[in-house]
């Protein structure tokens, strides 16, 4: 079974190293994939976009462990989320909001850590490393097939986080940066399928309207650029250059687009 | 079987373990392993010529699949090799020619991506992340051995790139600096089995002639020093230096050798 | 067999990934884990600090690799060491010190490289990359059960290295900072199990003595705070802040600690 490590941890540390010694001590023939460790803590919600954006990208049954935690050691939940076929681990801090909220069946639980003691093999958990002490051993579990999330808590709502679904008001989306990558692209939250003619719209950020190009090469370069980008979300970059930088919006600003002329955005 | 990933992609977007579960979707069983992901972009030769001296490392059947491509999304084709009992997936953009160039019997193909759609999986790739829409899939049939180079695509020559293999002319041996390690050492084209007594022979690089050394501890600190270093090619390095920026030499730069007094190079 | 890579390669270079080529040509079923390639050079005992604070969270059996090696090239030994019911192999400069000293029964042996050239299938290893010339292979043989220590060379004591185990005089504890956080905090080698009521220790670092706090958060943002961490050793830290720089202490800086009113530091 896959299972795949998101986090903040960065790789100076031999944090991520050490989780996956926990997890294969428990399930020796796990298949282990770092999605990153480079995420910018205290932006649960950013883990969740790319969580939400690979869904396509991995197989059935593959579980998927989550920590930028900085409530790590508060009173915060610790969640478990069955959606798309696959599973998911993380703090209830948003960031599985959208991957939760992109389906309409998906379930999710309160773990119940005190109960699971026994299962997970550690009798007090460290106040500062869940990842290691509880998610680990629960995603190798998980993983191994010796329990399924209905072991692990009661269903519960999660909590949605700063990043929600992009939603359609008088003709025009609204969503929100979700990721910004290490070229200073910003990735919306808008999935281009919602669009019906993504090619046609308009996209606003930062106060400026923009036009749409299939590839960043149909641009002079320094201009900035709407695109449908290769996880099919709507995207402002700048063609050899850094949109984040050049339109001084940050993570979590307003982003949005409409497709016809009818659209009249306040 | 055994998948190396290549790239440019760093380390902060989840980009590479995006590739990695495409792989794992159609080849549960493929052991990846990462090269390298912080390569110079724009450099594709570069990534080749780890690739190239990467040969005696890699088990037989191995599959690498390298992704320096700033011609994603023009008409630039991929091509796939087999060299040294081994598969290469990457652009035709030179990236594999020191790889191909090394093996007589070495044979390579342009891939026919218009007609495979249906074996990958994918109706549309997008227009700038064929590492996961293409080579990644490609990659995992090839591993499984669900298909053949042969059923790729037609033989076709490849373009050579930057880097050429190092020739002989008038007893001077002419190569190029082919990779730039992080402590500035300057790694060259030319292959110490090429020459009869590499221990004995003269090195020119930007203008300096330098002594062979056996290992850095045999000069004095700061001095710059030439040896066949532990991928098998002559190298310039600076003791406890920096010898890229000592010297003001670039990648690519012309890169000589010769072994007899007879030898007189221009 | 799970085997993890150590060392001070860093990620840019392709050193790692062709590590684990070499090991997978001879152990094509090892499972591989980076623990971390970021740590310092010239500090192998901080990557002793790590393996040994690794100990529980790996399954029995586990080979670790460990190359932070300034000697390479040298005539430094090379040792093979059974401890915990785990296996591990680095240069012998330090490097292991606290995790054979945290096993009684732990069985050193320094390597015979000149006698094993056939077994490890390599005529001449290069003069500075042991990792993947004699290391890797010799992992691959272990995990691959091929070989056991016994094989590789006679019972021969280890350097100690700069890091010892913390002792007890006169009711206080002295160790010394082991590592340093990508956060600043300074990992200290008192295992926090020494202690009969850590919670009520007094620790002394840097001239500063220091309360004792079970979370970071139970303290002022900026102050000073000492506290078992999740590795179960003592470990001082500044809320919100950098200890390393604050306090201005060093790594191998000693490290105290007491327990009673009556211990009388000097």
């Amino acid at each position: 079974v896959l299972i795949t490590l998101t986090s903040d941890f960065g790789s100076r540390d031999p944090y991520v190293g050490i989780m996956k010694g926990r997890i294969l001590q428990r399930c020796a023939d796990a298949t282990l994939i770092d999605l990153t460790h480079e995420l910018t803590p205290y932006r649960p919600e950013e883990a969740g976009f790319w969580l939400w954006r690979s869904i396509p990208w991995f197989p059935p049954g593959s579980v998927h462990v989550a920590v930028v935690d900085p409530g790590v050691g508060t009173g915060r939940a610790l969640v478990v989320a069955r959606a798309h076929g696959q599973l998911y681990l993380a703090p209830d801090n948003g960031l599985l909001g959208l991957v939760v909220q992109a389906d309409a069946a998906a379930e999710t639980r309160h773990i119940e850590v005190a109960r699971l003691g026994g299962r997970l093999g550690v009798a007090t958990p460290s106040a500062t490393f869940h990842g290691r002490d509880l998610l680990a051993p629960l995603a190798a579990e998980l993983a191994a097939g010796r329990c399924a999330p209905e072991d692990l808590g009661p269903v519960a709502a999660i909590r949605p986080g700063a990043l929600t679904p992009a939603a359609l008001h008088n003709g025009v989306w609204t969503g929100a940066i979700g990721a910004i990558d290490r070229f200073g692209n910003l990735l919306s939250t808008i999935d281009a399928e919602q669009l019906k003619h993504p090619a046609a719209a308009t996209v606003e950020l930062g106060g400026r309207r923009l036009p749409m190009v299939r590839t960043y090469g149909e641009a002079a370069e320094g201009s900035y650029v709407a695109l449908v980008n290769a996880f099919g979300v709507l995207e402002v970059a700048r063609v050899c250059g850094n949109a984040a930088e050049g339109l001084g919006v940050q993570w979590g600003s307003p982003f949005r687009a409409w497709e016809s002329a009818e659209a009249t955005p306040s």
